[in-house]
């Protein structure tokens, strides 16, 4: 299971009624949080969500709507007295901001890991750089006036293992979770167990795309391809600002539907709404058209994905 | 006429229910804020008080509530097209800091100065430092754990002019303007004129006085001697936290009550309390006992001063 959120859904600058776009996905104790811009710790108090949990960090990139909150994020941590280190992942020059950041931060209780993203030579099909708990995290290199990565995330899900069958070899029960998660096992007298005799087929896990800030363009098709849920950005639903927009590589809301259709997504959430697109929800029905599975979301927006 | 809000009268961390401590006075056009934790650009949306007009924010120290807004600001301000010159004043190490901004804040459109004050040099009777339209900034030392000040603000006001004096010297109307601000003149035909000769005596300007964070001393009494406003820290109301409240370098609502009671200050505005302490009104009636123009400021408070 999968605990999906959107504690905050707005781009550029906070409001008082909108929280800067963030994300968190929460899996068995872990939390991934997706960019932090002013005002995220807030946006957490305000959905209660625990900070003792975020050991990882994903930044797509260093505007500073997206970044802004990482001080007082790492503060909040800091307050709940985790002392399990905590990952930055984001482009550059992330690494040197969060250097900076010791100005104000100079004290944390856990140590704190900084991964640095090549700026431009992710390939879209690349691996899972970064595991937490059952998730695994993959980046991938969006369009945007700086270097900015979407992120997908997926719960894996182990095949079903078959009981009888390690009871027909006589495997002791003590082995079966090695097994399980794909790993081959020596007995006590040296017999050689394998997963794959006691393994059904492989089974598809829950996977979380989220993608801002961009300009529409056929990669992020791939790379939503058949997810469980695509978070997308959507500064405007009026079909007149597409071309400054584009401009200034971002999407419409529609753009965004049409590439979740185009991906077979199972659900759309829009995010990032422009301070000027103060009731993103008036575009609702022409969106359904396009991509019947959208959401406008709202702060708090909130899901549990569950293995099929 | 000087208008003052506190935007923010939270310490620590951001709440949804309160922004962090922050201050504006506002008088002719001009604007200062003194201090900009994270979330200070929406509390000041929230106020309505425009970023436009901001030359000057003051920093009273570099622990992360009181500084993690800046970027957020700087950018609030950009959007305003402002073009004049933004001035920040602060302790060590405010330099350092506004340049690694430079990182998630590369382009303004104003011209940006950082005045960086000496860490602990500032004697208790300094002359003003920073003069915007009529307001002069006087900094002074408190005593937290880093370095810290304390700032007054006042707006000075000119002595009344003698019109009728001024006509009995033959002075035209031209040149009143310069003797009422203080300035001697030479006339067309080498008159000597003398602001003393058209001026009445000195008359008290407004004085606002902002202290946080620190532990009480006496230092505070005489910088808020007979302020108009004196507004200070007040961590919690419950007597059993002074001691610990002192080794953290802070106060108690009822110190910031008897400091104002001897500085015989007009009116004191506490501010900065702690989240642990949701509901600091509750001790109003005890506070008001030791000073009563005693006011537990919320978020919004704000008062405009005029001159007695």
């Amino acid at each position: 299971m999968l605990d999906v959120c959107l504690p905050g859904t707005g781009g550029m600058m906070p409001l008082p009624e909108r929280h800067l776009a963030t994300m968190t996905c929460r899996c068995g104790g872990y939390t991934i949080l997706v960019d932090c811009g002013e005002g995220t710790q807030v946006a957490l108090r305000r959905q209660k969500i625990s900070a003792f949990d975020i050991g990882l960090i994903l930044i797509t990139h260093m505007h500073a709507d997206h970044v802004s909150g990482l001080p007082g994020l790492l503060l909040m941590i800091a307050a709940t007295e985790r002392s399990e280190p905590v990952t930055i992942i984001g482009p550059p020059p992330i690494a040197a901001y969060v250097k900076c950041l010791k100005v104000i931060v100079p004290y944390l209780p856990y140590e704190l890991n900084v991964m640095e993203l090549p700026p431009a030579t992710v390939p879209l099909d690349c691996d899972p750089i970064f595991q937490i708990g059952d998730m695994t995290v993959a980046p991938f290199l969006l369009q945007h006036r700086i270097p900015c990565f979407g992120y997908t995330i997926v719960v894996q899900r182990y095949p079903e293992f078959d009981a009888a069958a390690a009871e027909r070899l006589n495997i002791p029960v003590r082995y079966w979770n090695l097994l399980q998660q794909g790993q081959d096992v020596i007995g006590p007298q040296g017999e050689a167990w394998r997963s794959e005799d006691v393994l059904g087929p492989p089974r598809p896990g829950i996977k979380v795309v989220y993608c801002t800030d961009t300009r529409p363009f056929d990669g992020i098709v791939q790379r939503a391809h058949k997810a469980d849920l695509f978070i997308c950005e959507g500064m405007y639903g009026d079909l007149a600002e597409r071309e400054r927009l584009y401009e200034k590589s971002h999407m419409l809301m529609q753009d965004a539907a049409v590439i979740a259709a185009a991906a077979e997504a199972k659900l759309l959430w829009l995010t990032h709404f422009s301070p000027a697109n103060p009731d993103p929800a008036q575009y609702l029905t022409e969106l359904q058209q396009i991509f019947p599975a959208t959401v406008v979301s709202k702060d708090g927006e909130r899901v549990e994905l569950k293995f099929p």
